[in-house]
């Protein structure tokens, strides 16, 4: 694995077996049958995902941040000055953001990768630097970027889930830092789901009805200027993409090669796995929505990937936070399989006792 | 503190002081504002109930599982046989249930007390006997128990809260076993709601349909036979509740006059933070949902109690497990205003700086 091609080529299907060994298994450990709702059904993910029945406790979770700008940025659509991105890359970096809170909380680790912030950053603790091109460019008055420029920050995300689980990691958790990255993440679902662009955007970090407004006409432009094919991903991301959806992508993308987990946060990670089914359908079934976040166009996306968030608690923060907050639920889930007794063992009467 | 009455004198309405300096600690940290969502409401109401901002970090986390039988089950309404009650409190105690591999997962605590389980009970690691009667009466036929047995079990809860506080916890998370127990939820969530058997009465740890519709019209035997009164809730407990319920009550109670706060499981503890709050309605200060359980009851109680649940991940398990689920998105709701920096300690520029 390491090209982007290798990596699609290397991604299997979900084994069918070991999720419904685990399916069975569930049904007799000490607990009424289906009493743990979704944590069943995403156990039973992980298991076809990892090939075995129990699968591994995802554990040492790894938060991979992408940070990009974006030249649409000039057109208005955000509520915040550009220079922000480099900003709280800083403020990642240096442990002082919401994600390092909420990551120290469950002991994640939290890794920065620039991909094309546009001020210059300086050396920092836990940056990796990889700078595709200072930022994209403007959607509505050309390409965000180039078919190898996007292919290139694809394989940088390839490449950061090849690092974090060599590392160690067994769980992959998605992160953005890009003010204005709503604004691509609105065109990109719209291009992959088919919806509107009155649909899919929506206030991100926080707008005012005239910037509200302003954005869902940007989108609109940008979708039509561009004729996207959803069938060509590499040509929707360098339309009107962005460098951290495509490093997200391939983060992804190369969770499901090596069989481990990938932790979704908002609506730039769901644009991003939209990339990536569309490269590789089985990819999804990596895929863990971590929570549903304020945007609309999450929850378009969410639909159209099939995936069931485990957090809903009104976040719009990004970062990967929302994402973090399911960490500890995936982790019990599949805990629970290893761990708790069966009837059997425990010498607990089973309500519907085995012939 | 000790007795019902003096814990009950001892809770006092939370600080509005601290609540609203909270609201404008989360304004100057590193985030849009409001992006937490949930999450910012949660830790301000941790701030009012602790008496300051930031509140100390909800950490050390004990479930306090509350164990007991309900004569009721001898008319047909559960599942399981009663025998099973004993059995899961001895697979609690040795580690072997979900709500250990839950709780091992985020670091807490799990210890049982036995207010009245039918069969003895050997000497157990982690198990506290406190049997105030075995099982309760059957409620369609008389009272669950006499109010001194009610009471008794209260303080039960209250000793608990005040052992777990004075052991270094800083969160208490409810927990129940006992076979039949959604039965006599549903009458208390009736009796305090006044909503009627039909709307607030469920199918547990999964019942048939014949079953459920014999356990709604026992639930409403139960409402006709006892006049209950909702402003006297150890006349309520007594008539239609569970010995488990009320342990459960007194835990709120004892964490709401410590100003600890309890988080809450299923249906039995949304059943009990009523009766905790017919007591006391400050107590509810103390109160956070872990999570909306399967049961109509639940959403019921939620809904009355006001309460908004932090996960919705269709458990219908009981033992305390939904509420564990809860505890580290409580835990990073107020690590946050710990650890995060603010706009002027971290250098980011402010969409709308003060002043």
């Amino acid at each position: 694995m390491g090209g982007l091609t290798e990596t699609v080529g290397a991604i299997r299907a979900p084994a069918t077996a070991p999720a419904a060994e685990t399916r069975e298994l569930q049904d007799r450990l000490t607990k009424p049958r289906g009493a743990l709702g979704v944590l069943e059904d995403v156990s039973a993910q992980l298991a076809g995902l990892a090939g075995r029945c129990p699968p591994p406790v995802p554990d040492r979770p790894a938060v991979a941040v992408f940070a990009a700008d974006h030249g649409v940025h000039a057109r208005g659509v955000a509520g915040w000055p550009q220079e922000v991105t480099a900003q709280m890359v800083a403020n990642v970096c240096s442990g002082g953001a919401v994600v390092n809170a909420f990551a120290a909380q469950i002991g994640a680790d939290v890794s920065v990768t620039d991909l094309g912030v546009v001020e210059r950053l300086p050396r920092l603790p836990n940056l990796t630097p990889r700078r595709v091109r200072p930022g994209t460019g403007d959607i509505t008055a050309g390409p965000a970027m180039s078919q190898e420029e996007a292919r290139q920050a694809l394989e940088v995300g390839i490449e950061r889930a090849r690092d974090l689980v060599a590392g160690g990691s067994r769980l992959l958790v998605t992160g953005d830092m890009g003010i204005a990255n709503t604004t691509a993440s609105a065109a990109l679902v719209a291009v992959f789901t088919g919806h509107g662009a009155g649909e899919v955007t929506g206030r991100g970090a926080g707008v005012d009805d005239a910037t509200y407004g302003r954005k869902i006409r940007v989108v609109r432009q940008a979708l039509d200027l561009h004729r996207t094919d959803p069938a060509d991903p590499l040509g929707v991301l360098a339309a009107v993409g962005g460098l951290e959806h495509a490093a997200l992508a391939g983060l992804v993308l190369g969770g499901a090669a090596l069989r481990v987990p990938v932790v979704l946060d908002g609506v730039t990670a769901g644009a991003a796995a939209l990339v990536a089914a569309a490269f590789a359908p089985h990819s999804l079934a990596a895929c863990v929505a971590g929570h549903r976040s304020a945007e609309p166009g999450h929850e378009v996306a969410l639909h159209v990937l099939g995936l069931r968030p485990l957090a809903d608690l009104q976040l719009r923060l990004g970062e990967g936070t929302g994402a973090l907050l399911a960490v500890p639920v995936l982790q019990s889930a599949v805990r629970t399989l290893h761990e708790v007794r069966t009837f059997d063992s425990a010498g607990v009467t089973d309500k519907d006792p085995r012939g």
